[in-house]
């Protein structure tokens, strides 16, 4: 018989959403009367915005006539999309990219699920904890987290840097050496962001100490205070330690049309094991062209109206309903007295579980007792036991009855 | 300096079509008014059926009302897609597939390149040659090739079987114990197709030595003739030993707009390194769901838009006219005395490159002196040595003049 990756033996348990999925199915099988309001994984739930379809649509009628068919586009995604993510979201904040810098993909998750595939089956990972769970998930795949502690409820060669409210939610420089960190700001699950001072100690470290930033800035676009970067390019010296993913997925309701982007800059340099250098650039374009087959011509028109005008104003209402959301649930949350974090740069809001429930409780506590179902901190890490996260993603309808339910509880 | 992963070093040049696409820029930079023909990379180039736009303008537009927005679908792909997929392309074939042995995906490409990353580090691979070259690139990358010798053209540690038309394109069994086999049917590049004896030849070889076949059946709705298996799965007992990757890219029109799928059967196992048995298909869902994110919603209603009544004839016509360009080319070549394959049951012709040619300066002659852009056989791997790929999927006006030029030329 076939010797499978054994690595995928090392993974535990089932993926976090498929576990809330799961619990979720059972608890409506029981209970069908039941009105569930997900406040849980982040999906947004606002229709496209009308720049989007309109430009989705002329995309269509374009793809039923020969004579404006396309076909296999550029596997990197089409120059009208790469420049108006380079003249919108670098140029415009004083960032020089080049077209060959960015990669258009399908999804963020792609990408950073990807990328530890271009470094050394050697390399040393470190993560955020707590983080959203692909960068440890497909590192374990591939073999660089070594065996899994039950006792700590941790991966023996995975280096943690817990945040919790402790220290701030922010991440101690790591206490070994490391080749890969993972940074996620705005933060997935916390809500929290670093100030352009604390983000130029890790590119400071990495540029010391000879290791990546593989740092992930989906949440870019919820970003409301200024003095937040929005981009690690703005750190001096960024360039050449740090590769940046963007989404529309969360930006622009994208979640289901699937677009995101890769900045990998032509300044940042690994070694093959004959001490070579080589541009990491150069091996993500090889890995991209190889196993990846382009996004969908619509897809990338749609994404590209996003940059329009229109675009820009429909974008900027979206994300203020949202945010507006996150601010009901925030202060909801605190008028009862839960401690909450996030929320203000973030789509997130990150609650302390009152009275030491660990988080699942609080999860089975708040589906059974509120009917609504969030996730429970512990599933992005250990340090996240006794934390539990909601999203601003609902509807307001939504958000404003889940906040009265979970004022009623009894906590 | 990281380390980057060292396989990639082994990688040979460029992707073959980004090859192609340099000296092809080249030509038309010191020839700006050359009239050129691209009967090259195998991308289609009539406009989407009216069944398929229609759906993807509904689904723009569900998407633009929140009450109808559909956000993350499963990963796996939407219900109504993968039931017309059984339904139509098993069902009716008398092939019992279920739900969650279907994965839908962003393309073939993305898949057959995945595929691997569930086997084993150890595992022995082998592949027809000459192949779609992604299946040993991707393997390289893992790190299963060996070196590349130079003096072969051949990876070390891959297993080759040999096609061309001295053995009529049927590969022989491998001469020792591999552990994945990728066949590739309808092929590319060479266009030969199996009967149902010749498949279950290899069907009953991967029972007997416990090995399985990865079966990319890209091109299956080319087959024109009686008695060509159109699934593995036709062959008794194909369950337990194959994984089939399908695609809408040259079926439908879909290199632009991003839509395959890959089946999983249940009965298919491998061993984890304790011996324990594990199902194929439980890996690959891992993988799939820590990865990838599912595909575009606009694209999975325009894919299920395939299978509606309106939608099958056509698709039918666009088949039909693609094929008609086939033997256009198969004609007109065989008439200059040309040695003709392929081009009954795939869009692809394969011919042997007259008067000892080798396949680049073929391809060189063939631009520079009928400026017309095919694919060097060899690109393909060594045994496509002196042969040479033409496709189907111009304009009909296109091939017309295409085989026109050839027939003028001195060869």
């Amino acid at each position: 018989m076939t010797q499978i990756n054994h690595n995928y033996t090392e993974l535990q348990g089932s993926y976090l959403f498929a576990e809330i999925a799961k619990r979720r199915t059972k608890f409506i099988q029981d209970n069908p009367d039941a009105q569930i309001i997900s406040l849980g994984i982040g999906d947004v739930t606002r229709g496209l915005p009308d720049a989007i379809t309109k430009a989705m649509h002329a995309a269509v009628d374009e793809l039923a006539e020969a004579s404006s068919f396309r076909g296999y586009g550029p596997e990197q995604g089409y120059d009208f999309l790469i420049n108006a993510i380079i003249e919108n979201d670098y140029k415009a904040r004083g960032i020089d990219i080049a077209a060959n810098e960015v990669f258009v993909s399908d999804g963020s998750k792609c990408d950073v699920g990807n990328i530890q595939e271009i470094f050394s089956q050697d390399s040393v990972v470190a993560v955020q904890d707590p983080v959203y769970p692909v960068y440890v998930d497909t590192n374990v795949m591939a073999g660089r987290s070594g065996k899994f502690n039950k006792e700590k409820g941790q991966y023996e060669n995975i280096v943690y840097l817990p945040t919790s409210a402790e220290n701030d939610f922010t991440p101690s420089l790591p206490d070994r050496k490391v080749d890969l960190i993972y940074l996620c700001y705005p933060n997935n699950p916390t809500g929290m962001t670093l100030s352009k001072e604390q983000l130029k100690v890790w590119v400071d470290y990495a540029k010391a100490n000879d290791c990546i930033i593989l740092y992930d800035s989906a949440y870019e676009a919820f970003i409301q205070e200024e003095g937040v970067p929005r981009s690690i390019y703005e750190i001096e010296g960024a360039k050449e330690v740090a590769i940046e993913f963007r989404s529309f997925s969360k930006t622009a309701g994208f979640t289901g049309v699937r677009c995101a982007y890769t900045v990998v800059p032509r300044e940042l340099k690994g070694k093959d094991e004959n001490g070579n250098i080589v541009l990491i650039n150069d091996m993500w374009n090889r890995r991209h062209t190889t196993k990846f087959n382009g996004v969908s011509y619509v897809t990338q028109r749609g994404a590209a109206a996003i940059y329009s005008e229109e675009g820009k104003e429909q974008i900027k209402s979206l994300i203020d309903y949202y945010m507006t959301n996150a601010s009901i649930i925030r202060e909801g949350l605190a008028s009862i007295g839960l401690e909450v974090f996030g929320g203000v740069n973030a789509p997130y809001i990150w609650l302390k579980t009152p009275n030491g429930l660990d988080s699942w409780a609080f999860f089975d506590k708040l589906l059974s007792e509120a009917h609504i179902v969030g996730t429970p901190g512990v599933g992005f890490g250990q340090s996240g036991q006794g934390y539990f996260r909601l999203t601003a993603f609902g509807s307001r309808e939504n958000t404003e009855k889940a906040v009265e339910r979970i004022k009623k509880l009894s906590l």
